[in-house]
């Protein structure tokens, strides 16, 4: 099938449409909000394994993989329509008037989250379901009363297409205005500019690389009225084996940490790529181990040609470095449209004096850092920049031999994770899915779990209102039975 | 008393300082936080009349607004003291382990919210205390765990020394580190565009001008690490009178606006600078009796030369646009030092066509806007600005006759009053004061109550944890009380 680029004329269409949406959809309530999201993951459903298949031909990506990942995405919709349906999400604030208070009497006031605008969402490459048409960044704004419109990804435009039939369905079942959610294509980057550089956008979503999402970024704060970015966008998630534990469990790490380094083909934004650890007897038997288990991976078809080409580039430059040598690789070369697995290692004074050894290597990849002693080590540990993921092995005895670490990583990353690996984004309250730059552009928000709805409102105070113009949200009655902070104490009054 | 401005050198060694600080401070208790703001709210209490006396003489103001700014700016000390003392601010969230889960395990998974790092904040001139060196943006961010580097205003250095000295001794008397709050001068901008390239700068607080803002605005985000800028820039506050209830209600409410209009020579961000209604013979009432009290109020000496020089530069070019007319102004003319009140009025038509129109006038002036007729109306409201408030005076009834008002007002302002004045802002949980670009450039986040700490704090996971490594807001048996979403449900467990 061929999709064919919006033009100009359209994406202008497009939003004034989205425009048109908002001011109706911003004002639908929870309930009626969460049929809609809960429609899409049943239309999503209904498309059963024709939209496996697609997926599948389009990403190379296996079957199993694309079930889960559709568990996931099904997963989320629903997982949304009850955050929305429960409606304490809206931080509601009341302060109830003082008439008598001197010197001057203090207003009724009260507040709430209500959703910012129309927002673009650029899909995903890596999760053609998960982070795409109906993925995190779509489900969490549509959630938070904010009309979408999806870029699809050229390299899964059918998948997308599919998906975006699904939420047309839902939209008509649930009686939601016409441009609720709206689906474009794009095969460059001019219509991806022309959706962001429109007055009426007011939010963009994105997953895919830091020249890419800085583009955006860049563009987005450069209009005559800037907006926030959300672009998730670069990051090698650093593992830092602590030398006593190493010692003691070298081959059971590097086991695990061979599985994780190439899970899909190593196409996860949390995918470690780069390990940091002291010279020791450890240290070898680990990198022994790791090389002896990535000999044994098989190349794997990467989600297109575009990533497969790239990954090669990287690697070639990342293995051209000084100081970086090979520790193994997958015993089979593959063929060029395959990811080969692969383990380097390289001195800590080069990897602290050449920042090229410190970008991402998208693909089954990791670099073991060797540091000679203590003050190496976090010298490298120092040096990081931001983070999704900073994951520790280590027995917890032994963190008392580096005391300042896990101070110094809190700094580095969104997420931390002692003794496990950073791959698997557990979708729940308390994940957050986010880091310092480049990791994201905004480090405080999450693109995973209910706290994702927040990057998709704003605050907005209402002082003096009587209950019959505010929204329900913050109603005397309270009659939507929400959490609220009534004169500074929290409860469901 | 002179100050000397910072040298790179200077201000290189105040960010080294602060980032050391950082590192401990951070992790201070919230009882410990607590003890420090309190002390810095008696310290300043503490300066007496010698406080009040000098900032009398750098900036015009009248001895009880500025004994009033002072309550105002040790009670939001004390506010946050409370607020981080409780500690429940940190939007704990737990979700606890499943190893059995089918197909995968699910990881004990916690986060809370940490601090950012070194915030520099820029003195505000028109709140010598409330939103300068102890104002609302050091304080919350103080609060949050971020040390803090003030620029003083260089039109009340000693008012700003004098609360740094407080400061200083607060951090003296509960043992805080060194850097946790700096002090420095810059009479230019050299010195302010240092602090924010410098790349241990971690976010921005400023409030001032468009020019200004933006200016750092862009700086923040062209920097190799992009940072998070709290700029409050620009807002005419526009009054919406309905026409019914002018018509029975034009003196009284006109009496009411003169009052805000003027109040503190006009100097506040929340000045209503836009009044628009529809004509009638309401209106015309409304618009002689606005004359006739504005030119009753003298006009006053202005914060500095500077803004006073701006005031008559941007009242003369809004008077020279087309369709403009001065409805009244005060009966003396008053100096050059001084702002003298004005409001004039002008056609709709010319207010849709000319952006002029739109801009603030920093002081003592309201510009009428008379539409026609409904449509004409409607359009004016629909081409404002982003602002940080918008005023509606109607009776509640009228509303039915502009049902989409509102619906459009909270898309352009952060916080929408009924039958009130912008002027006045409550410092409570429910205040927001932000609002769309121009009026902020992050329509996220309040500066104004107890959420304006958040700007200054991102979220971090904990995964696989125990108890012994994790901070005490998140470990199991809540040894601080706090409210806590723990596997899904609020509450203090």
């Amino acid at each position: 099938m061929k999709y064919t680029d919006a033009t100009l004329q359209e994406t202008s269409e497009v939003l004034n449409e989205s425009h048109i949406a908002f001011l109706s959809y911003k004002n639908f309530s929870g309930k009626k909000k969460a049929a809609f999201l809960r429609a899409i993951a049943d239309e999503i459903e209904a498309l059963g394994n024709d939209l496996v298949h697609t997926t599948m031909k389009e990403t190379n990506l296996p079957e199993a993989r694309i079930v889960n990942e559709r568990g996931r995405t099904t997963s989320h919709c629903r997982m949304f329509a009850d955050l929305v349906e429960d409606g304490s999400w809206v931080e509601a604030r009341i302060d109830t008037a003082l008439p008598d208070r001197m010197p001057s009497p203090k207003p009724d006031i009260r507040k709430m989250l209500v959703p910012i605008g129309p927002v673009v969402v650029f899909g995903a490459a890596n999760f053609p379901l998960a982070y795409s048409t109906a993925g995190g960044d779509t489900v969490s704004a549509l959630a938070a009363g904010c009309p979408v419109i999806v870029k699809a990804h050229p390299a899964h435009a059918e998948t997308s297409a599919m998906v975006a039939g699904a939420i047309q369905k839902a939209m008509e079942k649930t009686g939601m205005p016409k441009g609720t959610f709206q689906h474009v294509f794009g095969s460059g980057f001019e219509v991806g500019q022309t959706l962001v550089k429109h007055p009426l956008t007011k939010a963009v979503g994105f997953t895919g690389s830091l020249a890419g999402g800085k583009a955006l970024f860049d563009l987005a704060n450069q209009r005559p009225e800037p907006i926030p970015v959300f672009a998730e966008m670069s990051s090698i998630n650093p593992v830092i084996l602590l030398p006593e534990t190493l010692q003691r469990d070298a081959e059971t790490t590097a086991s695990k940490l061979a599985g994780s380094i190439t899970l899909g083909v190593g196409q996860f934004c949390t995918n470690p790529g780069l390990i940091i650890a002291i010279e020791n007897d450890g240290l070898n038997r680990f990198a022994k181990a790791l090389a002896q288990e990535i000999e044994k991976v098989l190349p794997g078809n990467m989600l297109h040609q575009g990533i497969a080409d790239n990954y090669a580039t990287k690697l070639k430059q990342a293995l051209a470095q000084k100081g970086v040598s090979v520790e193994g690789q997958s015993a089979e070369e593959g063929n060029t449209s395959q990811g080969r697995p692969l383990v380097a290692s390289a001195p800590a004074e080069e990897f602290i004096k050449n920042p090229l050894l410190a970008e991402e290597v998208f693909g089954p990849f990791s670099l073991i850092i060797r540091c000679k002693h203590r003050d190496e080590f976090h010298a490298v540990i120092n040096r990081l920049h931001g983070q999704l993921t900073a994951t520790v092995v280590a027995d917890e005895n032994e963190f008392s031999n580096h005391k300042n670490l896990l101070n110094v990583l809190i700094e580095k990353a969104g997420r931390l994770i002692l003794n496990g690996v950073p791959t698997g984004v557990e979708v729940c309250p308390a994940m957050n899915h986010g880091g310092p730059y480049p990791a994201t552009t905004d480090s405080r928000f999450t693109a995973v779990g209910i706290d994702a709805i927040k990057r998709f409102a704003r605050p907005v105070s209402f002082q003096n209102f009587s209950d019959d113009l505010l929204p329900d949200e913050l109603k005397s009655s309270n009659p939507l039975g929400i959490w609220r902070m009534v004169n500074g104490q929290w409860g469901k009054n």
